[in-house]
């Protein structure tokens, strides 16, 4: 599903500005005000090089009462900036707070690793932004966020429970391809329900965990990552023991698949999106090694960009990947409906035009059945191709 | 240590043949014989989806008697080829054995996987390379066994114990470059001292421990991977409790470095080596964790071929490697001699510039301090360049 009309959600308004963090023309700021009564969720990066802005949001999600704003700068991840930059964060953040009038901020950055946040110049931007906080500022947020993204990424829905519409929109940030390995994915989601905290926490963890965790190694996080769910109060009430809590949720989940399937497709450098599904394996987490060694195969994915069904190479990573005791004689590999491999060895009926044909698609599923059992995993990936080089080894010049 | 002088091993004659099994042009099939009384150590490839040679090998080094040949052809894998794979290997060694006038033979495939081994080419071939057999042929052998390898890799100590001379020379190839992903390693070492087969195999086991296993992730070996050791008998008894046995394995593990050296040296695309050092770690499992992390990290590589200091990026691999409860308030990490992070944030004295000079040069280390113990991993690597994906998107065409 892709979304064509941006719903606005009412609580919640976008200002951006440029505070030539690293580029003077765009806007690389943003800032999201957050109605009264607002609930925050969030999940965060577990790379233990977390950014300066994830531990400061972290703390005050716990420790502030109301979160009234969110503050994101892109160009500079304030990463690796020790406890100056948990200062610079923090000074963002209240600077923040004064603009909208009270209440917590939190503070999210993306970019580069390393580099002192240039704070008097996020502090010169900040006014602007709060003049230009309006409610249809959503494509203006998406695109301010964007570091080596080429395309803004923005996923809406509208859903009625009892009557009642809700608005779901959201934004995300990320190129990073293989993994999000740099400071890359950030999203920023928001609906007009009224959701309790802890409720609004688990819908967002059960969402995040079968989307954007799909496009990343569990655990492989970068130092920045973070996904904010905002719940604003404005319309109806729901809790998992209202009729429709599952219809929500089902929502956030399918919006969240959206932005992570964006995510894929802009990942740097890629020309083809390839979704890896691993079935009939013995245990959830085993088809998920499965798919990820495979997902991450620099060998496959650059077969992937060649459009070359050199299936011995999804053959070998299968192969390396930790199981226990795999038996290749129960493995059958598909592109798409072409069956490649059957009982580990090359299918019988197999012609390498189809194989190739299937591979010179845009999108296609590489499917893998393990002979093991009923347990599934799916990942995104995309192809390594010049590009993916030529953007990580320029990203700084 | 390079190898200057080739030493021709007493009881090893090496010949190679042309049998167009993917270029008409090049020697592609080799034929060691070794002399009655070779005692014959091996490890082989983890990876489940193991190729037909090396499912034979391994059976043959078990249940035949006497090895006296290894019969290697590049330009095909032979793997993921099913039982039919399996009938062309032995088809292959026995046509060898035969020409040797009796005795086993084990097979060893290299290239492109999936496809099946053209046989009659090979047993075509094989009169020649019989004819061609002399101890003078290991650069011709070391040729024969290439794929995308750039340069021939060969290795040769001489050694003096009890004032017999012992002659140590090996070949390999591989330039399967972030991993032997492909069906890359290959390895053929022989010496001329006599030694029983569980003490070969020991001595194999540990130098391969120290240095192959170092440039791939343990376990994550490929469908072909095999490194033979071969002792002919011609010369000394050699034994663990003999007094000259500390001086044989460090000169066989001095010999696998150099070899395992010359393939990073030649990892597809490679322009530069990078050691990965991680030093005070909790444990060695954890220390090589992190070297593995970082030397596989596609964003530290391309930043590496680059030459530019992006330090973030080292950190944020350390960061996400599969630590429990990593204090990175304890890191430290350096590029060669220059401090870049000093408990977890920049290094107050760094200078982006000493670097980027460090990060210039073709051959440099990156060391990593865990400040949790003092066990310490090491990895070698190369860097992630245009090249890579050109050989690796082009390699069957």
């Amino acid at each position: 599903m892709q979304s064509t009309t941006i719903y606005p959600v009412p609580g919640i308004s976008l200002g951006t500005a440029s505070a030539g963090i690293r580029q003077s023309e765009r806007d690389d700021l943003l800032l999201m005000a957050l109605a009264e009564g607002s609930q925050v969720a969030a999940v965060f990066t577990r790379n233990a090089f977390c950014a300066a802005p994830v531990i400061v949001a972290r703390e005050r999600l716990v420790v502030d009462g109301e979160i009234r704003g969110l503050l994101v700068n892109s160009g500079n991840a304030n990463a690796g900036t020790g406890k100056a930059g948990e200062a610079a964060a923090r000074q963002c953040a209240e600077a923040a707070s004064v603009q909208l009038g009270g209440g917590s901020v939190l503070p999210f950055s993306t970019g580069v690793i390393g580099e002192p946040l240039p704070v008097e110049r996020v502090l010169g931007a900040l006014p602007r932004a709060v003049t230009a906080l309006s409610e249809a500022h959503w494509q203006q947020a998406a695109t301010a966020i964007m570091t080596t993204d080429t395309v803004p990424k923005i996923a809406s829905r509208s859903l009625e429970i009892e009557g009642c519409r809700i608005a779901l929109t959201g934004i995300a940030k990320g190129a990073g391809m293989i993994r999000p390995d740099m400071a890359t994915m950030l999203a920023f989601i928001a609906c007009d329900a009224q959701i309790a905290r802890a409720d609004l926490q688990a819908a967002l963890t059960a969402a995040v965990d079968a989307t954007f965790n799909c496009i990343s190694v569990d655990g492989d996080t970068s130092t920045n990552d973070a996904c904010v769910l905002v719940a604003t109060g404005q319309t109806l009430a729901l809790s998992p023991t209202h009729p429709g809590w599952a219809s929500f949720t089902q929502t956030l989940q399918s919006l969240c698949e959206e932005l992570a399937q964006a995510i894929v497709r802009d990942g740097e450098g890629a020309t083809r999106m390839i979704t890896i599904e691993v079935i009939e394996a013995a245990e959830d987490a085993e088809a998920r090694r499965v798919a990820e060694t495979v997902a991450h195969s620099p060998l496959v994915k650059t077969a992937c960009f060649a459009g070359d069904p050199n299936w011995g190479r999804i053959l070998a990573a299968v192969g390396r990947a930790p199981l226990t005791a795999l038996d290749v004689t129960t493995v059958q590999i598909w592109l798409d409906d072409v069956q490649v491999l059957s009982n580990g060895a090359l299918h019988e009926g197999y012609r390498e035009a189809d194989g190739a044909a299937v591979m010179a698609r845009s999108e296609y599923v590489i499917r893998i059945a393990l002979g093991r059992g009923t347990a599934t995993a799916r990942m995104l990936t995309c192809d390594l191709s010049y590009d993916y080089v030529r953007i990580n080894a320029e990203y700084r010049s």
